[in-house]
C-alpha cells in the first residue's frame, strides 16, 4: 500500500524558553518543527517552511532523517524567526517576552512540484491569505486541517472565513474557540464554529485534555497524567501533527479513526511536555507511544 | 435485598448567590442537603446537619419525601448558616462576599441510634475532630469517605491527619490535593496523599472533570459538556453524594462499579449546575440520568 503523505505548512523558529526548571536557550522550534516530528512518528511528512541564513542545516537534516521531505524549507536571507516566552511556575500560562519574525514576516509558501498531490494537509497558524494560497496550489487533497491564533481572529476576519469553508477540521486551543464564536460556553461556541464550515472541530485544552465537536456529536479525550512536567511549547501543535499523522496513515476519517487518532494525539503531546523543546518527542519510538496510549485508553475505560 | 443506609454528616445553609443571570436570595443549600439529594437517586439516606429556628420545615420535609431520613437534623436556636457568594460571569471562580456560620458554629453532630448502623458514611466538610467524632458513634461502617477544606488543612492538619488513616475515600478538589500534598504536580500529590491513609481519592476539577487515584492505577471522567450552566454551587457535593449513592447502591467498591459511580457522580453533579441551588438537582428521576451517563459514556468511548 503506498503511504499517504502529509504536507504540513508553518514555522520554524529559534525559541528562548524561561522555563520553572530551566532557562534553554535557541532552542529549534516553530509550528511546523513540532507538527513534523509527531507526524513523522506515522506517515511521511513534507514540510513548507521558511528559515533565516542562521538557520542549523544539522536541524533540518534530522527532520530528513526521520522521513520529512525537506524540498519546501526555504532558506531565506536575513534572520529565522525567533520567539522569548516565559512560563508560569505551575506552567500553566506564559508571557511572551519578544517576538522577532524576521525572515517569516515575508513568508510566501511555494510548493514544490513533488509537493502538489498532497492527500493530508495541516496548515499551521500562518496569515489566512497564505493559507489560503497554499491550498490553490494543492491538487484535489482528501482531508485538508488548520489552526490559527487570537491575530488573524480579530484582524483577518474575512479571509479568516474563507479558509473555514475549506477545512475538513479546524483545530484550536479553547480560548481560540470562544474568540472566533463570540461565545463563552464551549459546546455553543463550537456548534457556531462548526457552522461557519468546518465538517469538525478540535478543541486543545492543554493538561485539561481536548474535545471533538462534528455531526456526530462530541468526543473527549483527556491529557495523559504527566509526573514531570518540562515544557509545553510545541505540545499544541505536535497533537495537531500526531492526529494528521494518523489519518493520513489510516487514510480514513471515521468515527473510530478519528477517536483513534485523537487518543494518539493526546499521547504524542503528552511526550512533547517532557523535555525541553522536541528532545523528548524526537526520542520516542512506536512502541513508547503505544504503551502509552493503551494507558490512556485504560485510564477513561469504564472498566465492566 | 436489604437497601444499603448512606449517613450524610454536613451543613445545612441559606445561600445567597449572586449568579451571571439571576441574583437568588435565602436559596436551600449547604453541602448535606446537595449530597442527600444526589445520593437520594440511588439509596436511601440518613442526614445528620444543624438548621436555626428560621430554616423552613417544608425543606426538610422534601428531604423526607426523598427518602432521605431526616432524623439526624437537628433544629437549634439561633440563626442557619449562610453563605453569600458572587460567582464570576465565566462561572469559573467566585468570591466569598460573607459568612455567618450561626448555629452551624456549635454543630456537634449526636447520631439518632437509629444511624447507628450505616454501612456507607459521607463526612461532609466540618471540623475534623467532629469527623473522628461522628465515625467514633458508628458501628463498623463498610465504607468510609470525607471532605474538607483548605481552613482545615491549614489549621487542623493534626486532626485531619487522624481522619485520613480512617478513610476509604476522600474527596476534594485539586486546590484542596495540591495544599494537602504542598506538591503542585496532581499525579506526585495524589501519591503523596495515599502515603497519608486514604484507600482511594477522587481529585475534583469542576468543568474539567475528575480523576481517581488508588492502588490500580488512575481513572478519569470528564464532566458532561452543558450547554446552559446557570449555578455550580453544590455540584462539588452532589458529585460526592451521588458517587458514595452508587457505592452504596451496588454494595461494591470494586473497580469497575467504582468507576461506573464516578460516572454518576458526574452526570449527577451536572445537572446540579443547570438550576439555581437544587432545583434542577431535585427535579430529574432515573430515567435521565441514565441517559446523560449514557450520553458520558460515548463521549469518552473509542469507539472501535
Amino acid at each position: 500500500m503506498a503511504q499517504n503523505h502529509l504536507l504540513i505548512v508553518g514555522s520554524m523558529a529559534f525559541d528562548d524558553l524561561d522555563l520553572p526548571t530551566v532557562e534553554a536557550r535557541d532552542v529549534v522550534g516553530g509550528s511546523a518543527t513540532y507538527a513534523s516530528i509527531a507526524a513523522s512518528h506515522f506517515v511521511p511528512v513534507r514540510a513548507v517552511a521558511v528559515v533565516g541564513g542562521d538557520f542549523p542545516q544539522a536541524a533540518i537534516d534530522d527532520l530528513g532523517k526521520r522521513g520529512v521531505d525537506c524540498a519546501g524549507i526555504e532558506r531565506a536571507e536575513g534572520k529565522t524567526f525567533r520567539w522569548w516566552g516565559r512560563y508560569a511556575k505551575d506552567l500553566c500560562s506564559r508571557t511572551t517576552l519578544d517576538t522577532q519574525l524576521n525572515v517569516f514576516a515575508d513568508f510566501k509558501p511555494k510548493l514544490p512540484d513533488s509537493f502538489k498531490k498532497s492527500p493530508y494537509v495541516l496548515l499551521g497558524n500562518i496569515h489566512p491569505a497564505l493559507q489560503l494560497d497554499v491550498l490553490s496550489q494543492i491538487d484535489k487533497p482528501r482531508l485538508v486541517a488548520a489552526d490559527t491564533m487570537n491575530f488573524w481572529i480579530e484582524g483577518e476576519r474575512k479571509l479568516l472565513g474563507q479558509v473555514l469553508e475549506k477545512l475538513d477540521l479546524l483545530v484550536v486551543n479553547d480560548e481560540e474557540l470562544r474568540q472566533l464564536a463570540g461565545i463563552h460556553n464551549l459546546k455553543r461556541a463550537a456548534r457556531a464554529v462548526l457552522s461557519m464550515g468546518p465538517k469538525r472541530l478540535v478543541v486543545k485544552r492543554g493538561e485539561f485534555g481536548a474535545l471533538l465537536f462534528d455531526s456526530d456529536g462530541s468526543f473527549f479525550v483527556p491529557a495523559y497524567p504527566l509526573e514531570d512536567e518540562i515544557d509545553p511549547t510545541g505540545a499544541g501543535d505536535s497533537f495537531a501533527g500526531a492526529l494528521l499523522g494518523v489519518l493520513a496513515q489510516s487514510d480514513s476519517a471515521d468515527r473510530a479513526t478519528f477517536r483513534r487518532a485523537l487518543h494518539a494525539a493526546s499521547t504524542v503531546a503528552s511526550f512533547c511536555v517532557e523535555g525541553v523543546g522536541t528532545k523528548r518527542l524526537g526520542g520516542i519510538d512506536s512502541g513508547s507511544i503505544q504503551k502509552r496510549q493503551a494507558e490512556l485508553r485504560t485510564l477513561v475505560h469504564p472498566g465492566d
